[in-house]
Formats: C-alpha cells, structure tokens, sequence
C-alpha cells in the first residue's frame, strides 16, 4: 500500500473509549453525562426533521452562532462552529501547522491533540506537568510553536488552570493559544474573558459534556474576528446539519437545565471523590465531570479490567505518570454507587 | 495576521451557491432535490431524537455502513461514512497530498477540489476538457499525480464518463482514482464495479442530491478495504451524529422512494432540455440533476442577475469555457415552467 503520506501510514489513529453496543454496562468511560439533555432541544430537532432536509443547511450555522454570540457578549463574526469540537482541532491544526512544525501540549492532556498533529505531519513539543499535575506555565511561555493547545480543565487529571496563568501563556508566546474548555462548565473558572481581550486566544466549548449531547456534535470557538475568519475558510462548506444546528441553538438557550445538571455532577463528584480517598485512593481534586484517582496499591490496570467484568467501566491509560490511576465519569448515584460497592467488593478480596 | 499558514492567508475558500434565508425564491442554483424525503427519514430520526443523544455515536456509523455494504454487495469494511462527501474529499486530500505535490483534475470541474488542494498547500493539475467537455481520458491517464478526481457526471457540464474509460485511468495511474458520484444516481450508468474491482478506486456517493437530504449531511466512500483502514485513521472518531446515522441508514434502505424521485427528475431534465433547446439556448446531454446551458447570445451573466431580479436563482460561474453558461438545477414541473416564463419575457425584452 503506497498511495498514502508516510505519517498516514505510520499513524496509529487515536483510540477514543470503549463504546459496548450489546450487554449492560455501568458506563464511567467516556465522560458522558449521565442526565438527559434538555426536552426544548428533542423539540427544536423534531421541528426540524421535516421537508426542509432536502435543502442545505445554512453555511455557518447562524441560528446557533447568535445564541452563543448574544450569550457570551460578543459579535458572531468572533464565533465558528464545528461537527464537535473534533472538527475544530482539525480545522485549526491545519490553519497554523506546517508539516514539521511544533504543536505545544502540556503532557499529560488529550491524547487526540498528538493524533491531530502527526496527522499533519506536525510534532508534538509535550511540555511535562509539574509533579502535582498541574499546568507546566513556565515552560509553556517560552515555546515558540505556532500553535500552543492548553485544555482547562486539563483531561485526563481534572485540574483547572487559573486564568491569570493562560493569560500569561497568551502574552508570552508569538502562536495562538488554544483553550480547549470542553469541561469550563463543571469548574469554577474559566477563561473565556481572554478569547474577548487577547488578540491570539481562541476558547473552544462543546455540547457533548454538560449539554449531555454527545451524540449530536457540535462545538465551537470564540475569539478575535480576524482568527475567526482564516478558520472559516479551512472549514466545510456545509459542516452542521440542519438538526444539529437547531438543537444546538435551543441547548444553549436552556442555561437553567444545563446548570441544573451540571450542579448535580458537581455534587457527586464531591461525594464520590470523598468516597474514593476514604477507600484509600489519591484522588486528583476534579474542576470536570470525572476524577483521576489512584488506587491505594497503584495496581490500575488490573482493577480496570476487574471492574469490566463487573461490568462498570471506566478508563486506563497506558502511559507513563498516569498508568496506576484511573479515570472515573462521574455517573448518576445509583451509577456511582455501583462503582464503590464493586470497589470494595474487588478491594476486599484483593 | 500572522498566526496563520501562507497557504491559508491567500487562499480564498470555496464560495457555495447562494442560500437566501429571507425571501420568496425559485430555488435552482444548488442542486438540491425538489422532492422531500423518504418518510421512513423522518420516522427513524424522531424516533433517535431522545435521551440517546447524551452518548457518543457509533465511531464508523455501523447501521448505515450495513445498509451501505448489503446494497452495493461488498464488506463494510470497504465502506467509509463522512459528514457530507465535502468531508471525505478532505480526508482523501489530507491523506495522500503532501505539500507541493499534484491534485489531478479534468477541467472544468466542481471547484471545491481546487480549493481544498489549496488548503493543503497541494497544487491543482488541471486537465482540459476536451471541445465538446468531454473528460480528457488520454491525458489524466498519463497523470504522475498520487490522487486523480474524475467527477461523474461531471459538474457543471453533467456529462457522464462511460466506466470501461475510468477503468482506463485507474489502470494507467501510479495513484489513486476517487470518482465522485454525487449525480450518478441520475445517471444511466456508474463507476461502483471499479470499486469492487480495483485495487486504487474510491467511488463516492452522496445523500444530498437523489436523497433529498442536502440539510442532512451524509457521504460514503467505497473501495478496497486497505484504502478504507487508511482513510479511517484521518476520520475524526465521531464524525456522524446520532440523527444523521439514524436518518442516512433509513434512506438508503428506501430505494424505492429515492428511485422514484430520481425518475420525476429525469423525465422534468428531457423535458427542459428540449424547451431551453427550443428557445436558442445550448444545452449539454445531462446525466445529472441540472443542466448546463449556454442562451443563444451568450450573454449568460446579464441573464442570471435579471434572473434573479426575477426572484429565480440559478448558478452562473465566472470562468474561462463556462462563463457564457447557465447551471440549471432541476425543479418540479413548476418551477421549471416559472424558469421557462421568465426566460420567454426576459429574452423577448432582450
């Protein structure tokens, strides 16, 4: 096979979490929420799905760009929207990466971001966490990649990064600033006043964690006008369908369920976080909608595949610093009390 | 503006057909489907429209690929879905071009190839038509390049290639042949046995045009299952939306309905041809759902603003061969016979 680009070949493709289509499972894997999105956005789809499919759907998603525009107080014109915040990524990595050039990440964070950049051909310049995981600041100021990708809260640790500190990044670096805010919701900070102030930071949110939307893909980014129009032109002509544009508009003109849901995860993920340290586990203090937690005898790997045939899952990483720690979707009570019962069931019979 | 990649500051995107959002249009510039969809469409995405949408969709859109594999008699393996086929030329160009190298083309051709071999700092090998446009078989199939296009029918002109002629490129190429069927469903015939049967052919479909399903956003590409592992690597993981993979999988299983709006569209393509050819205008032999016609005086751009001004949008295209032309998409019987009117009033006021 040689009709393909050698770093397409030599690419491993990224592995997202297990997605089990038959049998029952407890599903803590995927940071899912485990609440159901809001009845306006079943309304607004169903509208929709009717004649009008057969014609294309508006190019930039307007419906949808001006209820977040109006809702974050800024122009539309410094708002794009994306199939997911997938397609976003894709999007920018290809607007600012030469082959050859550096993608700045902090190491550990989203796996997706290294795909992404070996997809480009570009490489990844993994600036390493400070030794309690939080966001390497120094380090980050002084690269000089085109592009420097921070997600805050930081996957898969859950630890926020205080604004004041990206803004620093922001004001350091000669490349745009990309904070990936996919969990901003379930935090107590976020960073979204730099997409207004700084010339070369873009925010990116997404529908799949607190709009419990995971399955309609869309995600979005705001900042400067003029970053804004370069990634229109890289972007698909028609790249949300008329569905997924309706009900995203409708989503988040429903703050009040969003925040609804999104205060009952914070909720359990207090419970559960003082639950896991009680049972002996370091547990990473979460701003997201799961934790990262280390067993007492740090043996993740073996209790990940324990708790699958319990069927409850949860994630492995098999990586260096974060391969005796699991991470944990915080799931509804009954889910999580599914998770700390089979806990101390496998604990005890060690 | 620095930020950006050169390739990306001058490039100028792709431009799509007009999409008034306001205003009462006879609508024949984009090539949308007059007719709505299947039923079965509609049924099957409101039944999807549920709590269901808090999780993430099948990664490869296991119930349309089946549906797919079934009707074309081949594993679905072979099969790859995309966010529109936009999405999947992306992914063919990202994923064979490097920076510098050749996107062979005919020309004319449906302009998007141009502009997403730009994005990639890729460079368009355009091949001439010949006279009457027919492809240039000869010459493409002399092409060095790793990635030949062949539209078919092709757009604008609606001219179809015959398979034993694509058969001939692929086997003379080093690279890869990707015919884009978007219109072949209009069409007497197809390219889809090359895609069964050799190693280096991508044949592509589309839900936007027989489907009806423009608002939808549904491609498939299928080939050989060592092209389709590669391209699924340049996949973002959940690039098709719960909706989407509910509605598409509904829609190809109901080729009847499809077959009998493509039938409507084919007997209303003779029957404007001939009436265009009754008024002076050059009419192409259409395979597709649009015609391409040049009006008796050529004076094709003055003809589509008076269009217009008459509340009727077809496509008109500022280019070298094609600039005295009309693209014509097919409407019902009405909204041909509005065009026709009109054209009778603003061509005897002349």
């Amino acid at each position: 096979m040689e009709y393909f680009r050698l770093n397409i070949l030599s690419a491993g493709g990224y592995v997202p979490g297990e997605q089990p289509q038959g049998g029952k499972y407890v599903k803590l894997n995927t940071n899912e929420n485990p609440y159901p999105p809001s009845p306006k956005v079943i309304e607004a789809i169903v509208r929709e799905a009717g004649e009008s499919l057969r014609k294309y759907p508006d190019p930039t998603a307007a419906a949808a760009r001006q209820v977040i525009s109006s809702l974050f107080g800024v122009e539309s014109r410094q708002v794009i929207c994306g199939n997911g915040s997938d397609e976003l990524l894709t999007m920018i990595i290809r607007a600012t990466l030469e082959p050859g050039d550096a993608l700045a990440t902090a190491d550990p964070t989203y796996s997706l971001y290294e795909t992404l950049a070996e997809l480009q051909g570009a490489r990844l310049e993994a600036h390493p966490c400070d030794a309690d995981f939080a966001t390497p600041i120094a380090s980050l100021s002084a690269s000089k990649a085109p592009l420097v990708i921070i997600a805050n809260p930081n996957a898969p640790t859950g630890l926020s990064t205080p604004p004041e500190l990206l803004r620093e990044v922001a004001r350091s670096i000669p490349g745009i600033l990309l904070v990936d805010e996919a969990y901003a919701d379930f935090a107590d900070s976020n960073a979204l006043e730099l997409a207004r102030s700084e010339p070369n930071v873009l925010v990116m949110r997404t529908l799949s964690k607190s709009y419990s939307l995971a399955g309609l893909r869309f995600g979005f980014m705001i900042g400067a006008a003029g970053l804004i129009e370069q990634l229109m032109k890289v972007k698909d002509s028609y790249n949300i369908d008329r569905l997924t544009i309706a009900g995203a508009a409708a989503a988040i003109a429903d703050q009040q369920w969003m925040l609804a849901n999104v205060a009952r995860v914070r909720a359990e993920r207090e419970r559960l976080s003082k639950a896991l340290g009680e049972m002996g586990f370091t547990v990473l203090p979460s701003q997201a909608n799961f934790v990262l937690a280390r067993p007492p005898q740090g043996d993740a790997e073996n209790l990940y595949q324990r708790l699958k045939s319990e069927h409850i899952l949860v994630r492995y990483f098999h990586k260096p610093r974060i391969d005796q720690h699991l991470r944990i979707t915080i799931g509804t009570a009954e889910e999580n009390d599914a998770l700390l019962t089979a806990l101390v069931k496998l604990m005890s019979a060690g």
